[in-house]
């Protein structure tokens, strides 16, 4: 069974959105039809400590749907599902319609 | 359709002044004609925090025209529209008329 | 006989868990079908000062099971046993069933 | 029409002063007749936030004469005048009669 | 005569355990018998202090047995006893039966 | 005619003494006769802001006689005279008689 | 005549003790005899001052015995005699008979 994971300090856990490479009605699509680079927030981190020792509360909150920077970010994978985990400073912004 | 960014800490979305390489007559311009590098402010985060754990405010505001490092910036595209994160500290000022 | 280690600082002492080569049955497993890289937290630091003075106590605690880098930590072993030290801001999160 | 900046953060921007390379008799002087480094200042940013959140305000102000470091700064046209942007802190002193 | 090392801020002085390259009864051990890099504290510094002027006591005593890193510390020899100094922050922690 | 300098935050300006290089008598000195790289302070900063907000005084006063580093100081010419700008914390002491 | 230095900020002037090359009834001693490499020392500066505005005085004083690192240190040259200048935080400890 996936494992759930609390991540640690500022860190956030995050599904990649993948661009569908195909269309429903089987056309392929060319690679960089889209270049926008999100996910959405699964979870996060109690936030860190300043250097008072009050704690920073992360930034995005589970559910949001972020602009991740092109590199960084770990791999992991929790049951069959791939996830990757971010410092909440790296996260570019949050994505709205 | 589009999606709004809102960007996060002390980014700042910019989205650049292209310099006319044409003029309205349809004179082509030399490339060179121009070397500012500027660019209208899209949408601003909510600040980072001083080491107390104090809010400290982006510089810059929505609508403010402001000119831009030579280097650095992440380019974003959302929807058709190509736009440039910054960091608030490496904005160099605002521009005025 | 192993002798017991009181981590310094924010220093954790880890057990990894290490995913099975070989079933039950007998049956050996491809090397690569796991690949969280997952630990059991045998003991941890009195934790940190911040530069006011403050103690900031380590994030995790005994028994927990944690999310490691794939890189870094210092291997130690006591008595027969191997385990590793991590520095809490190194811990990627917790792992709950 | 030359638009006017303002300095974000403890940005200081300068207009050089040129050492003659020509006395007003028109008699060419040699190059290095004056090595000494200096300029006008034309705007001062807001100043920068400590770490404690208070604004620590720029050292010199509009109309100073400032001694500038040899190497640094970068170059701003506005309209057709050239212009540098220094940090506060890179700023050498003030020249004084 | 030795002279006796009172260590400066937070350095501590470290006595190392050498593990036996022979058993009482003369035979030799393979030289990896041990892997543990461990140490008597001889003597501990005042402390630093942290920002704010407030000092940081060491986190070590003297008389425990503390697991050194692998490489770093300082050779120092006082009349014919080999020692080392290490910062407070490199001691991986303590050791105990 | 020469312009006065006042050095910005924590930086003193300093007119280097030269060892005399030949007696009065006219007797060449080998070059090496004096190795201290001394100076007369001429002009001290404002001092610097500390992370607080307070202001911190430079160490050195107009007139005192200073130990200057081997290398680093950034040279001035005022007028006809050579000067030398250093750091606050780049000064290595006072001489006195 | 030779002057008298005060230094800056928490440096620390030394005069390095150096070990006998003969005895006293001339018998000439292997050079690596003494690995200790240390000094008494002749003034400290003022201190430094933390984060806060708070002086922190240096941990050595005048007539001290100290342990040097085996690198660093700024020779300096005071009449006929050679001192060494440390920063405070670079001694290593002081020596108690």
């Amino acid at each position: 069974m996936a494992k759930r994971l609390i991540p640690s300090l500022n860190r956030v856990l995050v599904e990649k959105i993948l661009p569908p490479s195909k269309t429903n009605a089987g056309i392929l699509l060319p690679e960089k039809s889209s270049k926008l680079n999100s996910g959405k927030v699964v979870a996060v981190g109690p936030g860190t400590h300043d250097l008072s020792g009050n704690k920073i509360p992360v930034g995005v909150k589970e559910g949001d749907t972020v602009l991740l920077p092109e590199y960084g970010g770990t791999e992991v994978k929790l049951g069959e599902k791939e996830y990757h985990l971010y410092r909440d400073e790296d996260i570019l912004g949050t994505l709205h319609d």
